[in-house]
């Protein structure tokens, strides 16, 4: 009979929804968090025969952000996650890493007292990696949505059978920036390396996306120097001149057609040279 | 044998994406609209025999919202969507009633140039209704979302055998506003309306938030003069203040769950008193 | 000073998600339902001063659909919904009108006794509205997902100005049906009903969508002698024949590009001819 | 002046929707795809300096896409795969790996000629990784919801000062299974590997989902000889007994909540013993 191992295998409470108000005489503040924690250790047994003697719930875990709220305060994505992550180790035996991912959802005091507007759109991340390697924190941004009327060009490519696209001097550049960021130690300026992004996407000329990318990781290397290296997912997000012409009309790149699917998908790292960057910690299924 | 009737029928294009690009020498403006028209009109035949003889295709119409926005530019999303119900009715002889919805998606200048944000979640909507009643404009926003750390209450309320909810005198109240507001005539300043929400949900001390809605359509009405209907539909996101107290903790009105369903859902209609109000045109599936 | 007057409005909690198992010993059989009650009334002090003395909390309405699926069971969704509406209007005396919307999830067996697979996409759905006009029901069924390889032409249509959309006498034709409903008295079955729905996209040669929705909705008519009226929602969902010709490959109706959006959009209503039939209730907002 | 690094990077085109229609006298057959393709290889320059010599342009993919679909024929998500991704490595000189992703949506026949119904939710889905190492062939599924309404245990787990989860006997276990499997060669028969997931859902008498899991990933082991790794991700999807007590009722496990978030996620892989299994590509970002 074949016998089946277990191999890498990790657990945890997903999306805790925790809204945190501190509250001041000048004002309040809220931290408005999505918190997933997952844990890895010694698992086998609740995986080969249902004894749970390891498992924390992920009920207590739900139970801890919120606790730790209250405890510790939140003093920032990263800190609190990586409290999390580090009280999960310490105090259970047989835990031996975590990871903490929060989404940090923005809002924009209304009047200076209690009200408040969330800021759509656009999200914060932080990913806390704990363990025996110590703590990896990588810290980010998404559905950052940025465009350009022009000051992009893409011509130069390769042309082979199935190829019928137009090169073009002018065209309109999108996308909704993924990105994250690693330091050393410590934790870099998330609003620093987030107008990085935004200012190197506005004033590079852009003859492919690709090159764009490489800038805006570039510009966070420059201005953030704790960050070492800067992942980027960079869809391309086009926009179709409409061709008029059936109708009498010209189009001096005037009106598009922002279309939906499907869309270019550019991703890359930009490293610091010349330092030595341990590996990113990833758990993926 | 039984014979069946076409009651109330409606076709059209739906959203079509439109980025129309301004450009000029002091900075670009961008415009970016989904656009949806639906059409009535003598369309028994297309129904009954599938004689489309007196069918404005929806290809067409799709076109047509391109080329209008090359032929006479945006100006604004009523305007816009004003021009193409006319033109439906107006030249198609079978086609007697048409609606244009709009919903308008904000984007933020990053410089002084060319360069644009994309501000996410609250959506502008006007939609159009032109037909032998003349031209109606709603006009409104949705998916704004609002919070108030304190100054809300909840009591007073009637109890029977299934209420398990205890009273309070200090909540959170949290909504994503979607309203919409009509004038008698000509198009009112969305932003002013937009404000006028904004304010009213921040500086009135709520009992409920049945209190709040009519506060904040009372204060369009007051602030706009020409509006004289304003509807709202504000879900009432609970955020429930969590119980620390089997971690020896105490939770001075500062950890929050934020929950995702079920949600009060509450809404209502705040009119201009002594004024005569055409009934709304609505095409409802 | 001018003075504002509260219009139609309603509240209620949306969305209360309700799993009931009735355990049998041939196999467990289980409901899946998002339950939203809304309600109308004498609610002005409500929305005035904030005197909540006839308001019932949606919380209290959410303990009461739980409850009530405990003591009454579940005899179908139209059942179920209107005993809520009518308990609502019977107990409060503030109440005179209650609606209660039901999406009801679909899951198949997967053995004989207490394991079961959900079906995706497709929602049955139930509406009931109770007050002094007694109690209406619409049932439903929504994201019924269809498509025909052939037996579908379009040609015949207006030409304009903006017309580019060349005729076809073979195309691909798509739908997500969004369907609903009435009978007279007594809940129609809702399977018969979709049964028809399918039927007649299927068998219905197509010279437009318009004429499959009215053969669509005759069918339920024919089918069902209790239903006296039959809504239909039916999205185009475009598939575009690729155009292979500069890769030297003809495309004899084989390979097709499904497009998310715009969409043709084509909504009716079909009656039983010499019936006398009630107007829809509709709370729109 | 610092210098700045390129990392591993890829681009390609996302999600191009290809429906393809064989026709035949006994009834036609339906293929809907959404295929994502993804390249690396010395794209280095285009990052730097612009220059795309060595790019194939994503729209050139998404035509290749749709002209492969003709020419070759789609016998299977994986086999398709495997040839598109080997024609971009093959003919593009810059382009060393290649990584097709592919979904599939099921439809089933309606009639015995034309018509289809979608089935909705659950997704198969097929990744090709192409390079230097040859090809790996990993598939899957994704969005199976699975339910047993008993049959399902959770005690005996740690107890720490955060823990108020109450011991269970007997609960409802759900989840949306997302699987993937790989074979050491060749392309395991994907219905096979589902009836396996579903089959151990089912029979397994559950203390802990970790156990449901690998139990999961062993049948299909089992059953599926040329399976050598099984990947899970299993959302807890949580469904609590509601208290009706405080309304005089009991519940003896028959009305529940089905819960939104948080939720827990259980991951983990099964792998066959005694067998050296090459290490999975991974692109991540």
């Amino acid at each position: 009979m074949p016998t089946f191992e277990l191999g890498p295998n990790q657990y945890g409470k997903a999306e805790t929804r925790l809204v945190r108000v501190e509250r001041a005489a000048g004002g309040d503040r809220i931290t408005d968090l999505n918190v997933s924690v997952a844990l890895r250790g010694d698992l086998a047994a609740s995986h080969l025969t249902g004894d749970n003697a390891a498992v924390l719930p992920t009920d207590t875990q739900k139970n801890t952000v919120y606790a730790f709220a209250r405890e510790h305060g939140i003093a920032g994505a990263e800190g609190f996650a990586a409290r999390l992550a580090e009280h999960f180790v310490a105090t259970q035996p047989a835990i031996h890493e975590a990871r903490v991912s929060i989404e940090e959802y923005p809002w924009s005091p209304v009047d200076a007292a209690h009200t408040f507007r969330r800021d759509g759109g656009e999200v914060r991340t932080a990913v806390v990696h704990h363990g025996p390697y110590g703590t990896q924190t990588v810290s980010g941004v998404k559905g950052l949505v940025l465009l350009k009327t022009t000051g992009s060009e893409f011509h130069g490519y390769v042309k082979d059978r199935y190829t019928t696209l137009p090169e073009t001097r002018d065209r309109i550049l999108a996308t909704s920036v993924d990105a994250t960021w690693r330091g050393l130690e410590g934790c870099p300026d998330p609003a620093a390396a987030r107008a990085a992004l935004v200012e190197a996407f506005a004033d590079t000329y852009s003859y492919a996306l690709q090159q764009t990318l490489f800038a805006m990781g570039s510009r966070v290397l420059q201005r953030c120097p704790e960050v070492v290296e800067v992942r980027l997912s960079l869809p391309n997000r086009h926009h179709f001149l409409v061709d008029l012409a059936p109708f009498g009309l010209d189009n001096p790149n005037e009106v598009y057609h922002a279309a939906d699917r499907p869309y270019g998908l550019i991703e890359g790292v930009v490293r610091r040279d010349g330092v030595e960057i341990p590996e990113e910690v990833a758990w993926t299924f």
